[in-house]
């Protein structure tokens, strides 16, 4: 994991930054390797201070520090503060042995209000710059250990989605047939059990004849790497016009696959895919895919409009087009890809075509 | 819901602010019943404008807008913005409706540093303040409605334990059996999957004899409301030492149930329950306790040291020894418990007796 400090450094110091002050969260997770509680102070606070300059430094609660398993960390020097007391002192000594007091830092959108008010007060001479051309890049491109992370997580999905055309039938509950889905992807290795789609709320409410269910799973799992991936089931024949948007959503999803390759853009892949959209009658009313890793949900690179950041090899991200938007005909072929040298691979192979049980 | 606004109104008057600046999270679902996508700007700015004068607005992207139910909203003037591209037009609009602009506004701690980037750049005459007295409060003393919610939650945890107790045994794997715990809480009405504790990765990895599972739930159930839960199981009959330290755990939890009541300061609980640890020679590592809601997790009421805010009837909050931090005896007793008049109730009801199997 050191060379993971090497890129943050690197791409600090290209933005002309002394370092960064990273917060619990996917980019603190991947640089230390240990997932702190979300959030930021008065509750924890968790931060990695990166200089461009020298090591790294841990700022963390006495309970973070016992949860952690600091032995295996990449970052040596450690410094504590008690719950529920200001961890103004841990920050000063950690900005002082980093050579950082006084200096600009990178932070990251997802900041915290709180933490940003904790820091003027603790180390005044510090200066946060916002710095998305360090953390947009940072993770966005993923190593070998990572993709296969992803590829067992998008492999776990598939195994959902061939219990969902087992299970899934008018008159069987929500909650039933989203957790025997679930249940299917534990088996197959996922170690998360979250649902999306049709089973945001598991309720007792009965799938109905002709009705489109929209299998939505984003499941942490495989070191807490996701996929992203959807596929619909119908109960029973599709109306004809539900089946017009379904094929209308698949040649969208084509024409965005076929866009993706190393060098173009990442809006060009939205544009493409609501172009096919809007040659169809239909309007693409959310971006067309975001990136996958660590993160809660979406994270670089974005799929959308105004990013004309380009695509590099390793990058992995979601191609959804945006049909189930319209909540009547939840239409929803999701894939997570990873940019390969001349194009893209969907990591789960699950069936695109239209399913009917 | 236009009763909540009038608190959110007083308590923001109290503070001497012209309103508030609440963005996606469990104030901004508590205010409008609308859960939005988590995060901020860039991927998306969720927030709805509360002036202590005058009507509230929303400041949505297109796709929210069309994923709220907002015939249901108590929020009437919707103002968006097209996801990918900047919110700022929507966002100045919105401070001139509301008689905003230029005045100054209470925020979360949880706001992002790219949201108040942005807000500088949108509109540079108005002023952001930490509103802790304002956001600590808002929330944070419960409604019947609220009661009910977390009532089911807490007894769907109940179902959890009883299931628990029927599925733990040496060489059951942790996957099998926290599926069978969560499916068990689902057929109690929970709507949520999440389970933590011995279960926060859902491995291949079998039970022992002899292991002490601690079983720690948290679903978000029953309209977003979580109740946060752990109780013990024991696989076979506990060393003397770990049974010397579930007693002092139990007799920790007592003295914090006993010091609850109205009026008294909150670190008073926390202070009641280290001392007991105390007295049996262990340390309560982490706060004793945090409020419970909407919230992702730990939300006001902090049960520790440095808070005084007293306690009120109808605030839910837990009670939580800590001995479950040292992870080689992971004694684990926690309650969800409301505030009454003359002291508290537990929200579940299953036994803090040492449960061997």
């Amino acid at each position: 994991m050191r060379g993971r400090f090497e890129r943050a450094r690197t791409l600090a110091a290209e933005s002309g930054l002394a370092g960064l002050y990273v917060t619990a969260g996917p980019s603190f997770r991947w640089l230390t390797g240990e997932s702190a509680h979300p959030g930021g102070w008065p509750l924890w606070l968790s931060a990695v201070l990166v200089p461009v300059e020298g090591e790294p430094v841990l700022v963390v609660s006495e309970m973070h520090a016992r949860i952690f398993e600091l032995d295996r960390s990449p970052v040596r020097s450690v410094l504590t503060y008690l719950d529920g007391q200001d961890p103004g002192d841990a920050l000063r000594r950690a900005f002082a042995e980093t050579g950082l007091d006084g200096e600009t830092l990178g932070v990251e959108d997802s900041l915290w209000f709180g933490d940003a008010a904790l820091l003027a007060a603790a180390v005044p001479a510090v200066r946060l710059r916002r710095a998305s051309p360090v953390f947009d890049r940072l993770r966005a491109v993923k190593d070998a250990d990572e993709l296969e992370h992803l590829r067992l997580a998008a492999a776990a999905h598939d195994a959902g989605y061939r219990r969902a055309v087992e299970v899934l039938r008018p008159g069987v509950t929500v909650a039933e047939a989203g957790t025997e889905i679930v249940r299917a992807m534990i088996q197959a290795g996922s170690e998360s059990l979250e649902i999306a789609g049709a089973f945001h709320h598991l309720t007792d409410r009965r799938f109905e004849p002709g009705e489109i269910v929209d299998v939505d799973l984003f499941p942490g799992s495989h070191g807490g790497y996701r996929a992203d991936t959807a596929r619909n089931v119908f109960l029973g024949e599709p109306s004809a016009e539900a089946k017009r948007l379904y094929e209308a959503t698949l040649h969208a999803y084509d024409a965005a696959i076929a866009a993706v390759r190393p060098g173009v853009g990442a809006e060009s892949i939205h544009i493409a895919c609501a172009a096919a959209m809007g040659e169809a009658g239909y309007e693409q009313v959310w971006k067309v895919g975001h990136g996958v890793g660590l993160g809660d949900a979406h994270e670089p690179p974005l799929l959308q409009l105004g990013n004309r950041d380009p695509l590099e090899e390793g990058m992995v991200f979601t191609i959804d087009p945006g049909a189930f938007i319209a909540r009547d005909t939840p239409i929803h072929v999701e894939d997570t890809v990873v940019v390969t040298a001349s194009g893209c691979e969907a990591l789960n192979t699950f069936t695109r075509k239209l399913t009917i049980v």
